[in-house]
C-alpha cells in the first residue's frame, strides 16, 4: 500500500528517494497515480524545464553534466530526465544512475533519472510530461530533459520544455542533418559542442546562415543564438547558460511561456485521454462484442470500420 | 474525385496501377479508405501472410526476394509489403521500389510495396493490416510482410502475419539478441542465413537449445524448426517453404488460424477505433473547452486526469 500524501510531502522536502518512488510510479503507470498527481498539481509550474537533443555523439550527456554543474554554481536545484529509447526502466531507490553523471550522484540537490522509452505503456507522450511534474513538485528549480534516442518522439518530448537546445558537433554533417530532422523549426538555442575540433566555425557559421533563411522574423521575434562549447571542459557552458536565461525572459515577456505550457498539458490531458479511452477497449476485449465483431472482420463479413463504428458506440453509450 | 468501386474492381483483376493507388489511400489515410475497406472485405481472407523480421544485416531483402522467387515457381501470386522506419511514402503507380526487389519488378504476379513507419498518421499498426487487406483484396495468394527496422513496432507487425520468420546469421551473437528482444517467443519458423559462414552450425544448434528449453509443449503444439539457407544463392529456400507449407496446414488443423485472424482483426479494429477518438479529440482541440482545460492544468489549478475525466465526458457524450 502507498501512502500518497506521505511521498508527496516527502517529495516536496527535497527526499531522493520519496521522488524515485514517485518517478516509479509514473513509469508504471501505477493505479495511484491519479492521487499522486492531484496532489502534486497545486505545487508545480514552478521549474524551468530545458529540452537537450541532438544526434548520437555530439556529447549530449557531458554537455547535461556540464549544465548540472553551471546552474549548481548558482544555487540552483536540478532535476534531470534522460529518456533513453532503449534503456531498461531503472527503478530502484537511486535516482543517479548514468556514468556521466557521477559527478552529481551525491549531491542532494540534484535529481537523476533515465526513463525507457520502449515497451512504455502509453508511450513517451504520456509519461514524460508525468514526470516533469514529479520533478516540478520537488522544487527543482530547473528540470533538463535529455533525449538520447534520435527517434521522432524523443525529439517531440525534449521540444515540449519551454526552451530546446539543440546540440550538434564539427564535421558530422549535422547543419543537413539538422534541417532534414526538422530540428531547425524546435531549436531555440544552438550549441556546436566539441568546438576545439576543425571545422567548428564551419559549423556554426552555416547554422547561423541557415537560421537567417528561416524567413523575415516580426520585432520582438527570439533569434536562437548559436553558442559553442567544449562540454568536457565546461568550456563555453556558463554562455549557455546566458543564453537560456535570456531566452527564459523572453518567454516570460512575449506570454510565449504560458503558450507553450498550455499546449504542453493540452497534449497531456490528451495522452490520458487516449490511454484511458484505451484501457476501456481492453476491456471490451474479453467481451464477446468485440470478440465477434473481429471474427466477422477477419472473416470478410464486416469491414472493419464499420466494426469501429459499433465499438465507438458501445465505448460512448 | 477517386472512383473506389472501379478502383477496387481493377485491383481484384490483378492491375498494379490500381493496387499502387489503393495502397497511397491506406498510406495517406485519405477519406476514401473506408468505402474501399467496403468494397475490398468481401474479397479478403484468403491470402496466406508471412512476416519477415531480423537484425539489421542478417539479410531479409535477399530472403524476402528469394521466397518470392520460390513462390513464383509454384505458380503462386505473390505481394511484398516492406517496411522500412525511415523510408518516404514511396507514391506513385509503380509498385516494385527497393533495388532487391528488381528481379520482380517486371513480373505482373508480384506486387510490391514499401511502407513507411515514421511520421505515419495512427502509426503502423493501423496501416499495415489495410495494406495487406489490399494485397488480399488483389487475389494475392502470399504476401510476404518483410520489417525492416528492429523497433518494437516493427517486431509486431511480424508477428501479426500468420507465419512469422524469423531470421537470424551467424556470429552475430543473434541467439542471445533474439532472446531479448523476445523475438524467440514470436517464431513459428526460424532461418540461419549466410549459412556458408563459420559457426552457421553453432547458431542453429544454440536456437534449437534455446527453443527447446521454452517448456514441455502439449502433444499437437508447433515445433519451430530451424532451418538453414544461403538465399543470395537460393540454398535452403526450398526448405524455408516446405516448412512455411508445414506450418500453414498446422495453422488451419489447429484452428490456431482462426485465432491468429480473429486477434489480427481485434487489433486493427482498435487502431481503426482509437484513431477516430483521436481525431474527435482534434476536433476539441481548437475548442475553447480543451484549451480552458489546459491553461488550468499548466496552473496547476487542475491536474491531469481531472482534465482527461472533463474531456472523456465529452467524447463520450
Amino acid at each position: 500500500m502507498v501512502d500518497v500524501a506521505a511521498l508527496v510531502e516527502q517529495a516536496r522536502e527535497g527526499r531522493p528517494r520519496a521522488v524515485a518512488r514517485l518517478i516509479s510510479l509514473v513509469e508504471n503507470a501505477a493505479p495511484q497515480l491519479r492521487d499522486v498527481m492531484a496532489a502534486l498539481s497545486p505545487h508545480t509550474g514552478n521549474a524551468y524545464t530545458v529540452g537537450l537533443t541532438g544526434s548520437p555523439g555530439v556529447g549530449k550527456s557531458t554537455s547535461t553534466s556540464a549544465l548540472v554543474s553551471a546552474y549548481r554554481r548558482l544555487g540552483k536545484r536540478v532535476g534531470v530526465l534522460a529518456v533513453d529509447p532503449s534503456s531498461p526502466f531503472s527503478g530502484g531507490a537511486l535516482l543517479g544512475d548514468r556514468v556521466r553523471m557521477q559527478d552529481h550522484a551525491t549531491d542532494p540537490e540534484v535529481f537523476i533519472r533515465s526513463m525507457a522509452t520502449r515497451g512504455h505503456l502509453g508511450g513517451l507522450s504520456w509519461a514524460a510530461p508525468q514526470a516533469l511534474r514529479v520533478l516540478d513538485g520537488a522544487g527543482c528549480d530547473v528540470v533538463l530533459v535529455e533525449t538520447v534516442g534520435v527517434g521522432q518522439s524523443e525529439v517531440e518530448v525534449a521540444a515540449q520544455a519551454d526552451t530546446t537546445v539543440v546540440l550538434l558537433a564539427p564535421g558530422m554533417g549535422d547543419g543537413i542533418q539538422a534541417a532534414k530532422a526538422g530540428i531547425l523549426e524546435i531549436g531555440d538555442v544552438f550549441v556546436v559542442n566539441k568546438a576545439d575540433r576543425d571545422g567548428a566555425d564551419a559549423t556554426a557559421r552555416e547554422l547561423n546562415h541557415m537560421l537567417g533563411l528561416g524567413g523575415a522574423r516580426q520585432a520582438g521575434d527570439w533569434r536562437p543564438p548559436v553558442v559553442k562549447t567544449v562540454a568536457a571542459r565546461g568550456e563555453g557552458v556558463d554562455e549557455v547558460v546566458d543564453a537560456l536565461e535570456k531566452h527564459r525572459g523572453w518567454l516570460a515577456a512575449s506570454g510565449e511561456l504560458a503558450d507553450r505550457r498550455r499546449r504542453r498539458a493540452a497534449q497531456e490531458v490528451e495522452a490520458i485521454t487516449l490511454a484511458a479511452l484505451r484501457a476501456r477497449i481492453g476491456d471490451l476485449r474479453g467481451d464477446r462484442h468485440l470478440h465477434a465483431l473481429a471474427e466477422q472482420v477477419a472473416a470478410g463479413r464486416l469491414d472493419p470500420y464499420a466494426a469501429a463504428d459499433v465499438l465507438i458506440a458501445e465505448l460512448t453509450a
